[in-house]
């Protein structure tokens, strides 16, 4: 039996990274591969407070179907909490809550996306986003400041990641967000602005939005995956009223609206206030962690690989200074007990460009102080050992 | 400024349904037009006490990301309920848990559908599917029991609600599901066979899944949303070995996985045996108010309109004997102070055909039988005003 599928399931293929990381779940690895936050940070019993409160309340309105576009009251958390801390200036009707901030990049590229557009896009960027607008079958096009290229490829969009991006950690100055807002003002290129890691600043916070200067090209992506909890699968989409209606529309075939229960007591839980004093104390512990990454570094790769530290979010970006392949020295470091991501995985293809091979990925935030020193010595002995063999490993 | 959006946009309209519901949320309107169960039905204490036993056993494990095909007990539970009840013999690795069985409609059309590709659907159908299944752009066919058109077309798929459809209410004989897949067999015609409403039978379980029959052909979608509560937006597919990495890259890519909190939640609802206690309330209510709704078209409307009493779920299906217009109907019942679904929103476009001006869907589970008896009188009232009027309202 052979099932006639759609043509753009010739590119659904499994995630490299995915595969990487089922590899890396042995016991006595010390994975600083995954994407994933720590689970120390998550509030579980401001989580289990507000359910009982939310059930409590109106236990069946709770439960029941609710509006594509998301619960009101939570859609009006947005519009303050994005005045407060990006300059954004909305209206609630502007504000879709998604099933986490990955269904919005999946609404996007279908309201955004034929097969062959263009899309602009980092290089490297996030998996996940490559992905989903992969789905649409897009040209991938690459992305500078002047959005020359994606103007003359008359790109659908250009998608960024300004705050402390996954994978490389880098933070985008003020400076560079109006040089983008104003290309895309002036070639009318709609931008894609997706903020998860925005609120995971270490010592002060990121400039405000490039969206704030966009307010009819600009579409703003937020998550609680990093501030409150992953599992409740809960993101937002910001939208210019002319873009709304087709990705409401996208939105109610995707799944009729995000789970209602869990809006709510994502609504409770920050309407309590609890971010407040919930986030500083993750910044305290994610910094220390990426203190002691940094150490670590510092202490045994110096001169063997160059790298930023990041000022805030999750994640370090290596570039070893030897040209060793990466996705082959993960077996091997695998075998000295640490796992990272190559970063070649991370890697669009624009224009057949292969991607270096010599870089690599790091999260500092599941693994203790202790845990990072350790992980890094046994790297370190992985890339002395490949770089001993001689050339690519 | 003008976006440059997909050219699968262009289908992407305000559901009719959605619209006329906004219309019919006036104090004072007894709607019979949701779709939505009887919020009375919600177990809400027994998600409650899980909540709290999920979040004591594993707060952390709970809120973290999770794997995109599901959580693996409530996976091995649907095994043991299809068994149990559809006479389906399948393997977890089969089965992706999905937010709401509508994202399974979704991930079908993303992986079946090409622009053009023919999917067989019945006339009149659930409007979700062929919403979701829009997206894709499809060219809709008939079905009928020997899949003859669909086979001719080479459809990608027939897509079957064999359980009190929504929304003609219509329960499958055996026979006719033993042809159905025959016909599927015969021609390599895969089938989708969408089973919300399947446990709210009143007098006697329906007859096992067509996709019992069909190991390499059937697809099964399951829901929690009618058994459990819509708003943890829980559903299920089932579908052979060569159709799910597909699905699954579809699914990552959609919203990476289905909220692990709420499966959790509603694992531990269905393993407690809730359902076995819960489902025969549910049944007895319905069952109830189903039997209201009879006896109020039969004292009300007999000789006015024909209907079949259905056996299960949720809904009559109307057609009446004058040829009016229901649109037209509606804003009149509205005044009346009762509210309906016109037939015409439930009918794809098939080569043009225009849809049946004259039926219409009733929900029989919202409100109470008094509730109903008065619905009924206000109909049969704005039917009697549209056909003294003359013809078509």
């Amino acid at each position: 039996m052979s099932l006639q599928l759609a043509a753009r399931t010739a590119r659904m293929n499994p995630s490299i990274i995915r595969e990487i990381l089922k590899l890396t779940e042995q016991p006595g690895v010390l994975s600083m591969a995954g994407g994933l936050p720590s689970p120390k940070s998550f509030p579980v019993e401001a989580v289990r407070a507000a359910t009982e409160r939310v059930l409590a309340a109106d236990g069946q309105g709770a439960l029941q179907y609710a509006a594509s576009e998301g619960y009101a009251p939570l859609r009006e958390w947005v519009v303050q909490h994005l005045a407060a801390t990006q300059g954004m200036r909305v209206n609630a009707s502007q504000v879709l809550i998604t099933t986490g901030s990955q269904q919005g990049l999946d609404l996007l590229g279908k309201v955004f996306v034929d097969p062959g557009s263009a899309v602009a896009v980092e290089r490297p960027s996030y998996l996940g986003a490559l992905q989903a607008f992969g789905v649409y079958e897009p040209r991938f096009v690459g992305l500078d400041l002047s959005l020359e290229r994606a103007a003359a490829e008359q790109a659908r969009f250009a998608y960024v990641l300004p705050n402390y991006q996954n994978p490389t950690g880098r933070l985008w100055s003020a400076d560079e967000r109006n040089a983008l807002a104003a290309s895309a003002r002036r070639d009318g290129v709609p931008v894609v602005e997706d903020n998860p890691y925005g609120e995971l600043w270490f010592d002060e916070p990121p400039p405000p939005a490039i969206s704030a200067q966009l307010p009819e090209l600009g579409v703003y992506l937020g998550s609680f995956s990093k501030v409150l909890a992953p599992s409740l699968r809960l993101g937002y989409l910001v939208a210019p009223p002319e873009l709304y209606p087709k990705l409401l529309q996208a939105k109610q075939a995707a799944d009729l609206h995000t789970p209602g229960l869990n809006q709510r007591i994502a609504h409770e839980v920050v309407a309590s206030g609890l971010l407040e004093t919930h986030l500083p104390a993750v910044r305290a512990q994610y910094r220390a962690q990426r203190d002691a990454l940094d150490d670590a570094l510092n202490r045994e790769l110096r001169g063997t690989a160059d790298w930023q530290r990041p000022s805030g979010g999750m994640f370090f970006w290596l570039t070893l200074r030897e040209p060793i392949d990466t996705l082959a020295l993960l077996p091997k470091a695998v075998e000295q007990g640490v796992a990272f991501v190559p970063g070649a995985a991370f890697y669009p293809d624009i224009d057949g460009q292969p991607a270096p091979l010599d870089t690599l990925r790091l999260s500092f935030v599941t693994l203790t102080p202790e845990q990072i020193g350790d992980a890094v010595a046994k790297l370190a002995c992985a890339i002395s050992g490949a770089a001993r063999m001689g050339g690519p490993a």
